[in-house]
């Protein structure tokens, strides 16, 4: 007999996706316990901004008149003016480490390592139930011997077997193996709500689901490796794509004096591909590494990782079957080149866990869920797309083929553009979702740079209690709730005032989505957040000035000094130029209304009287609170 | 029997000052063996600035014409032209436990708590022999209930006991108490080389050295309190001086929604002052309170800790007796209002740390010890001076001298002085430094604002090879070297290549201070580093056309990136202006010399041709190679 245990939502593989799912579960899980932490986002860019390298500057070689290679270009990688964040560049493991920080901030949720499914049933009469548990899993508790990594780690000195792809850190093995020491072959049967499949490139869930992975493997065989250079190359410490005879060599600066290259190793007819693969070894990565940077000196003495793959193109035809998702590797494989591997996967967590915790919930409806997949599926084959272009700037396509070949490692200007779609893509402003019942395409002319489907462009706002610069980034922390960001405008003026006056008097009344849907017993602001960002200079307003409604009062906290900003200059922070509403297109006297989904997506834009088409937003979205209660008392 | 052991250094007190010593201690005792490690600074800031509150602003409220209260003026606190760091205000158990997890990730170093020293013998004889061990002291380690603490921490609703000092958050306390379970009651003699006394105003180490404390207690009883205020006085979240006719309130914003408050609440005659400290309770300090802030509302519900506190303003008569040192409140105290303590604490344990680190390790001549009394203690007087003059502006010193009292309390003009003190005391910049073998007063119209004995003012400058931005003070990291810092000048031009092409050479030379009091068996760079910091764009030049010797070859890693830096604009990082040699007072072209002390106070300031001044800098600090072989083969 195998003991039963029943969940809200199981999910499988703790990997870059699954982890950004389990932050969802761990923040909406506590949602209606806590709701007014201030936990910037979710908390953990600091430790990324301090160990990772961040890369400032690409540069373009290639050869030169004489056949030598030669800088050709150089361009800055980060545009301040469009993200606050450069593009930083740390070990997969060390990230996976701070999500799991976070995760044990805010919750006691369990992740569970050394742990694998092996049956998966779906009760299909059970999906329109909300409150049942169709989905059946048993898992089993892996032996030391099965979870235990056979791959040596690095550091100074070792290699790290490169055809085990393991991310953890020493550090983590521990926590790795907890499982397994405490309770080898245990087989348990888990009953879930719903269930999210984030279990790699190989799936077993989407195997499970019988979901078509079309696609298909090219024919060139790619070698990375992360060492710490011994060369007199100058730009090794900049990303550098070296265009040469053998092929295009990528180099990626890393953290602690690692650097990242990846180099085209041989093409290779489909039948023999594997087992040529097993037969590259560390010294034949070198030698290629050698030949492609000479006449510059290169070798390395410590390695830290290394692997041989080949480039695989494959996208899952869906993404959802009833009540079970997939993210991450499991609906989409690519070259790891434009390095949005770990990135795309972990905007697929980071979109599915909010809906599913708040459908599991019972707070939204089950109709938000068909989101994903529209969402997150033409975002994969963009990526797709993106990778084959990438490919051809990379290996010569064939050795015959010369002038075409030459022609475009050469073209600087193509590799250009792709290289910049890859960067917008890293940030984030390539997802850009479709319309759907979380994307209202409407409120064109309101707000010129807030498009519903994208996501909100951040700037400096000024906190108005304080006087601190932040990010509205920062503001808008990933909790779980929806947001209505009131852009107030210019309240220096009396019509102005009146108009916020009007909107303030509507939230507080019985209709407004905030009485309308809060949770017996909760806050008013446990769903739906309003945070004030008016144009007004801090100085000319007092805090007491804004309405009651904009700056809830609590009984135990007073007011809540975190929710009225303002788009003001401030002259000890340079970034805070005090230009947001213009980078937003929106009017800086009449302002504009907005609601941002709980990933800070866009869901929709209007005027401040459009108080009832953003109510009708939330109508769509909501269950009404009746039905909330009777799904609670039923579980 | 009790066990006997020896240390170099024994250092009493784990608070502020005994951590910062530690810290030197577990980075210098690991500075033979790795030296290369590129922590910035002590690798903490970016945790305080995570967790602390930003105050941004202070104001200043008084009565107006019609007696009411009305703000009076507002200023920004930081500059951002002067330090890149704002004022952060956090728990003081939090950067104990930030300056422990640093101890911790560079050495094995044991902090030990629930220990107490119990006797103390030095042996005069002994002390002019450098590689003796002088001090005796025996420790015992206290039972679970005497190093309990008492007091209930508060979080949300409990109170902490106010007259018990504790800075230790509840995670901390299992660390605090290991020692007691493992071995209560053991009783332990330790032999040290120097002992650093960092054990509070109440010193045991002070008294079993006879040092006289002396100074005298202000007539006023201060209430402190951290809590989460409810009120409608609007700029609540600001840094706030409040004058009334019950004297000044002070208000500092803190992390996690706290807020602290002094107040001052009543003149007592000598004889009685400590009776009546003991009954004063919270709700006498919350009542206080809303009178002062009448006619607004306030109160508080959640309250963090408090406690009662008379003004003692003392300085010990000497820091220094033979190998002991005395640091922190051991040596000086004051009020809290300045906010200054816990930064003067840790300077001074930052100041001592390296120099007892360095001459126990035979390293730098014993010489060095006597900068410390010196150097710090002009900084403690001038401090209690600060506080002296804080004093008339928050108490009426006399019911019956209204008008003295009237007029201090409403000139802003000279509260604005004192506070600007106070900020520049904050950040470090009032820590000049006299002349002395640490600080030659040389190099006048080099550097017309790198003044030696002050720190090195900070600019951020791009690295050369990756293109970085980053300010100085992350550069010079705090491991216990040394710095050269070659300001190169504009390389572009021939005549400076060639100046810098000499000193190079010089450096490579037998007689360079890298290669004379290199330790056998170590790299160049162990005790010394040259960190060369020129003046021409980043793209006029390659990392290959630096000298070697400025960028020195490492067999395993190859060349050394983070040595070289550009003062250029970087237009993707507004804060980095290019514009650090003007800061600096330093022509563009032709560049200067700067030798920096671990602590980034600047000791030497000269031309690029002086080596021989640069030479004789050390020459008076390092001991000869030969002496220190000896001293460790006696050892």
């Amino acid at each position: 007999m195998t003991e039963t245990s029943y969940t809200d939502v199981l999910i499988i593989g703790a990997g870059p996706s699954g982890l950004m799912a389990a932050y969802w579960m761990a923040r909406c899980g506590g949602m209606l316990e806590s709701s007014t932490n201030a936990a910037p986002s979710i908390g953990v860019v600091h430790r990324v901004l301090h160990e990772a390298c961040e890369a400032a500057e690409f540069t373009f070689w290639g050869p030169g008149e004489d056949g030598q290679l030669k800088k050709q270009e150089q361009h800055p990688i980060h545009d301040v003016d469009i993200s606050p964040f450069g593009n930083c560049l740390l070990n997969q493991g060390r990230i996976e480490r701070f999500i799991l920080d976070a995760i044990k901030d805010c919750s006691d949720l369990e992740v569970e390592r050394g742990v694998i499914a092996e049956s998966l049933e779906c009760d299909e009469t059970l999906e329109n139930q909300g409150d049942a548990y169709p989905i059946t899993v048993t898992l089993r508790t892996l032996s030391e011997e099965e979870a235990n990594p056979s791959c040596s780690y690095g550091g100074s000195g070792g290699v790290r077997n490169g055809l085990l792809r393991n991310n953890i850190t020493p550090d983590d093995w521990d926590d790795l193996l907890k499982t397994s020491k405490e309770r080898p072959g245990n087989v348990e049967t888990v009953k879930a709500k719903y269930l999210i499949g984030c279990d790699g490139a190989h799936s077993w869930t989407r195997k499970q689901l019988n979901i078509p992975f079309d696609g298909s493997t090219t024919e060139h065989i790619w070698g990375v490796v992360d060492m710490v250079p011994i060369t007199n190359f100058p730009d090794i410490r900049r990303v550098c794509t070296v265009a040469t005879e053998h092929g295009t060599l990528l180099i990626i600066p890393r953290e602690r004096q690692l650097v990242r290259f990846y180099l085209p190793l041989q093409a290779v007819d489909s039948t023999s591909a594997s087992l040529d693969r097993v037969s590259i070894t560390l010294d034949m990565i070198r030698q290629k590494a050698k030949q492609m940077l000479s006449p510059f000196d290169f070798d390395f003495k410590i390695c830290d990782w290394w692997t041989v793959y080949q480039v695989g193109r494959r996208l899952a035809s869906s993404f959802t079957k009833g009540r079970i998702h997939l993210a991450g590797d499991a609906i989409h494989t690519h070259s790891p080149k434009a390095g949005l591997g770990m990135n795309m996967s972990m905007q697929d967590g980071f979109n599915i866990g909010w809906k599913v915790a708040l459908v599991a919930k019972g707070i939204a409806r089950p109709s938000i869920l068909a989101t994903y997949e529209l969402e997150r599926k033409r975002t994969a084959q963009m990526l797709i797309d993106l990778d084959r272009r990438l490919q051809p700037l990379f290996v010569k396509e064939q050795e015959s083929d010369a002038a075409e070949s030459t022609a475009a490692s050469n073209d600087n200007e193509t590799l250009m553009d792709v290289i910049q779609l890859s960067m917008a893509f890293a940030n984030g402003y390539v997802c850009y979702y479709g319309p759907s019942s979380l994307v209202h395409k409407e409120g064109e002319g309101v707000a010129a740079n807030l498009i519903p489907g994208e996501r909100f462009p951040p700037a400096k706002v000024r906190n108005h209690a304080d006087g601190q610069a932040w990010w509205t980034t920062r503001l808008f922390t990933s909790d779980g709730r929806f947001r209505i960001v009131l852009l107030a405008g210019d309240l220096r003026r009396e019509d102005q005032r009146q108009r916020v006056s009007t909107f303030s008097t509507h939230l507080a009344s019985a209709e407004s989505v905030l009485q309308r849907y809060k949770p017996e017993g909760e806050k008013l602001d446990s769903l739906v957040e309003v945070i004030t960002i008016h144009s007004a200079p801090v100085r000319d307003m007092d805090f007491s000035d804004f309405p009651e409604m904009l700056r809830l009062f609590d009984q135990d906290r007073g007011w809540a000094y975190d929710k009225i900003w303002s788009d003001d200059e401030c002259f000890w922070d340079r970034q805070c130029t005090g230009k947001g509403y213009e980078f937003w297109g929106v009017d800086r006297v009449r302002g504009a209304l907005v609601i941002l989904r709980p990933d800070q997506h866009i869901g929709w834009v209007g005027n401040i009287e459009d108080v009832d088409r953003m109510t009708g937003y939330f109508e769509q979205i909501f269950q009404s609170p009746q039905k909330t209660l009777k799904a609670e008392s039923n579980a």
